[in-house]
């Protein structure tokens, strides 16, 4: 039993909570349910005073996780992640309530404009079948009633709507090395990288946090290129009086996601605010001193744009978390549910589409569990 | 409170949980794992004697789900899920312990042929951002870092790898009617069919059930062409000394799944087995006498072929769960690790990518977790 | 010296342009190299005072080209092609000068935003094969040479850059119809169009003529939504002292075609004059009185935008020419060189790709021969 | 009658085949000229007595093309194209017959397995517009007569039916030079080569030249894996009576094209004899020694596989080509009519599609005119 495990019993002994050896597996949801409460119900706590002794495999506070899971590693961060992790951050998932994170994707949905461009076509249509009476079509006369399909042939890239970036996505420097200094001379490819594309990235089960800047700030939605810094993000999560722990998974809201409506395509107005995010010290403040195993917002990047302070590149905060730590992140969750219901700490649960070669998972559909 | 709750209530008093009032709510987790826990105890009640009195929304014994929910409705029996049921199937993850349920897609992955092919391409890599000097890439005076990316273009099928095929994808019928009747000449279109799109598949969390035919046989993988009727899945599920409960997610081994390996690539294998499955009898006794909400399998069609007894079309099983009962379909799940652990139980989540038009989800990673 | 040549050397030497009735049909090369002769050396002749009993197969005057190729017809006016017309049309090619009317397509080539967009991606490069040592790959003992290749896969419309309509394009009314009353219940296609497609398109030989409406009206480009009627038409021939003859493809000059610069990538400045065109009167007097058997302009319509008069459809022209009369319909032809070298008649070549389903032949290289 | 068609009188009368000194280079028309209308008339001469005196800009007899337009040219032996050349390739074109030697491609074409698959997929149908009423259809209220459209959207190689290799497909060597030196760190990019990719083909006119060498050898299509030598190649011309002047593109037939049926789909059929081809021996005389501007063949690699000798390489002719002589390399041409009408000499027009970033052009409809 790790030292955090003691901690957490303590706190669920403390509780009234009376666990007995060969309890522990089968309640593991209620001394979990403990924890949180526990959480919830000591907000002073959460600021200024840190919680001794919490500790994570692969995290040192100051430090974040880093290159520290083997040279042949493609996980990065989420090998955190164990049975134990997951079971706690289930047993947050107490009334069913389930928050969709996923904003809908369709051609004319908001994206970079250097991703390639999407479209969903029909393929094969039930009266396309039937007329052709091509080889895939049934025979009508094995087919009097006449069942057909629809089916879709989609061009598609792997950075639009809801996504995780995975840990090939950006490199920095010469020979361009990825993620535990994998390179493209050794691991690129025609069809993705060939090292930490997307099937690579495992199941994500976390407890997760919403810090709501926008809410705390009282907009709608932060101004476009909004810095959001450290104190920002403290003074968020005192007003919600929640604290992060390592391990969680961290999205930061700044209302941009409430423009996407049906699937996005209002290009406008959503540009106006997603170049609003955090930047770069915020961003190692929750990994290096809070223990985010994986950190997201409702915009497409995350990271505020323009980079302040010209640090070497216009998108140092993509590389301190995908390169220099193997932080998976999260971008255009769609966060207003949560916001909407002050739900601020979950259950995360997402799953990438499992595609070789995907630099990303893209047109997700995370979920926040209640 | 509902009857079916009353009776999950008594198993967990009967078992000597106390439950307090108050309490309720904070404890759900602890409810289900009761009547798991009662389920798994009484194997002898599973078989024969069905349980009393079990109920849920839409469904009815002996009918099944049909149209029951109003005439714009496009999500079918997963209008079933409810915050109770949700929190139930989650307090069976107990341990953490998390089973991907995901196959890798790649463009060498089996797939029926009449679905369009899929490439992965590069479409930026860091070297060809860095040499191309084009409008996206950064000026390298403000990129001294060299720092660049990766990302993918797909041409991919909605039908490919794991998936759940969504209410549209079969029609049946002049004007090619799909669930709830909506019909081509209407709702259909040239990016996908305008209603019960894979964007309109809610999350999927329940209990789910796995009946391992094939471990049951004690073969590796069941035959190409095996039909396996109801009395194979009574006879499985008996074995397994589990039942299903109305409102489940139930999934079928035929073994084919062990074949896929890394990517699907031999195709040669994998077509072997692919062809076993379910009969129509066997999926109608799932659905309308135990009550599943929807079904799978680890192979690409779920139902045996050729159909047997040539009912009006050579995929009766698709039309019966797509197009009869708005039941989805899960198609070439991962099940080994399942069969592996004898985890026949578990909590089924699965969340499709949320894109508009496309008539299933694809290369998904379904997790089931215990 | 053939015979051929000998005939054409007495029409050349003694013709004077009567063209007795009994040999117009068998002559149909003799009779148009000697109008084209006449035409040049005679310009006054070219207005007001049509050529006498010019024929040509399939076309009435006052009528035009119409259904009268028999019920299984795709070709359309192409049908009135022959040895006979080609070879004239050849034998204007003294010169060896060629003219290329091809646009270069890209990514970001200027297109109407109905057509799905264009990606160009490096599907194979030598040091992608090189690293992947993939299946496709040649093993590097029987390749010490490293030889390897670059290929291309591409996600492209039928309707972009310099293209040509197939008579499949547009339908008009109930059933949606198109040439030769094919029906969408009937040939319609997942595909493509069934009948009609781009591959039915024959290689095109014929005399071509410039109309070269802004150099007439001294002006680098039409404004956009200029209306050129069929007096535009008439004073820009007889100002180039040039008449259309029956079997001519006739392209427009707008002069659009001079911002398309290396790839089109200068959407406004296309977008500000790529509304202009002929209307329908124009057209109809091109082809019903003139005889042509394609028609064309630089810019993506070809027809004025919007259409004047509000004739039932906001496409007359296409309507008119594509379903009605079975006339091919060139867009985007690149025809600045011809207008700065006022080569107003010449011999046209183009061969559409020939793929089965294309509505239109597009990012062609069609050639001006002189 | 012009000076031109004085001149070609005067040639045809009293020529002889002796061309002076100071006249080769201006009258290569004329040259060509004579040259055709001798070896027609004496077909005894076209063997064992090569022409004499014959000259081209760029080709050295024995050496061939190689590398001679200065370093920025991505152009290669079409350099060699010149007014003269194309007037005098035209003049061939004395009836107006005209064969496609195009072939058509569909999803089901045969192709090499190592470019990406193809799909042409109905982008707008006619009754989708109509009852999609998305924001590119049309009002109603301005449409009463339901004009609607057709258009495709593809998935496609560019390495697909009938094509032309552009100089970039090959490289050889360290750092994957191709043509002219051009190397893969320099000018290769995501979205295909950025030197000599198709938009730099330039429209190809030239006296073509048909080897049929399955007519020769009297058997429909050479076995697979035949090698056609120099000596095939010599026995066959003789045969014909031609012979190969410089500047020509040499089509050799095997006889596959005869397979390929309405659009390739027998790909059983179309293997068993694609792999038979001309070897580096017989490319370099019809290059080096007979000053072919261009080679090409029905079969889908031009070359015999597998390569004869192992010569550091499986493709030693693409590489002798492509990268050494800067000479395309025709693919998968439709032979089949001209070996039926004994068409052994035409004038050849091919122009490949305008697409920045094509490696090739493909799904060609190149012409032979006669």
């Amino acid at each position: 039993m790790t030292l955090r495990q003691n901690l957490r019993t303590l706190l669920l002994v403390g509780l009234g909570g009376v666990v007995g050896g060969s309890l522990v597996l089968a309640l593991g949801a209620r001394r979990e349910a403990g924890a949180a409460l526990a959480r919830e119900s000591e907000p002073l706590l959460s600021r200024g005073q840190e919680p001794q002794a919490v500790s994570i495999r692969g995290w040192e506070k100051g430090k974040g996780w880093a290159w520290n899971w083997g040279k042949d590693d493609e996980v990065g961060a989420l090998n955190a992640l164990t049975n134990e992790s997951r079971a706690a951050a289930l047993a947050q998932a107490k009334t069913g309530q389930v928050f969709d994170l996923g904003l809908t994707y369709s051609r004319r949905s908001y994206k970079w404009p250097g991703h390639s461009p999407g479209e969903i076509i029909t393929f094969r249509s039930p009266d396309g079948v039937h007329r052709m009476h091509d080889a895939d079509a049934p025979p009508l006369e094995s087919n009097p009633d006449l069942v057909f399909w629809h089916s879709a042939a989609m061009f598609i890239s792997d950075n639009v709507a809801t996504q995780i970036d995975g840990l090939a996505h950006i490199t920095a420097g010469p020979d361009y090395p990825w993620y535990n200094g994998f390179t493209e001379s050794e691991w690129g490819g025609d069809w993705g990288p060939r090292k930490c594309d997307a099937a690579t990235i495992p199941p994500i089960i976390a407890r997760g946090v919403l810090i709501d800047v926008a809410a705390y700030k009282k907009v709608d939605a932060l101004a476009g290129h909004t810095r959001i810094t450290k104190k920002d993000l403290e003074e968020t999560l005192a007003w919600e009086g929640v604290s992060v722990t390592p391990g969680d998974v961290v999205l930061v809201r700044t209302g941009t996601g409430r423009f996407w409506g049906e699937d996005g395509a209002d290009h406008a107005r959503i540009g106006e605010h997603d170049s609003a995010g955090v930047d770069l010290e915020g961003t190692k403040w929750l990994v290096a001193e809070q223990g985010a195993i994986m950190v997201g917002s409702d915009t497409s990047g995350y990271e505020v744009n323009p980079a302040p302070d010209a640090p070497g590149t216009g998108i140092p905060v993509h590389r301190y978390l995908l390169v220099d730590q193997g932080v998976h992140l999260g971008e255009l969750h769609y966060l207003e549910g949560l916001s909407r219901e002050k739900a601020y700490t979950f259950c995360y649960v997402a799953a990438v589409n499992k595609i070789k070669g995907a630099a990303a998972g893209f047109a997700l559909r995370p979920l926040a569990l209640r």
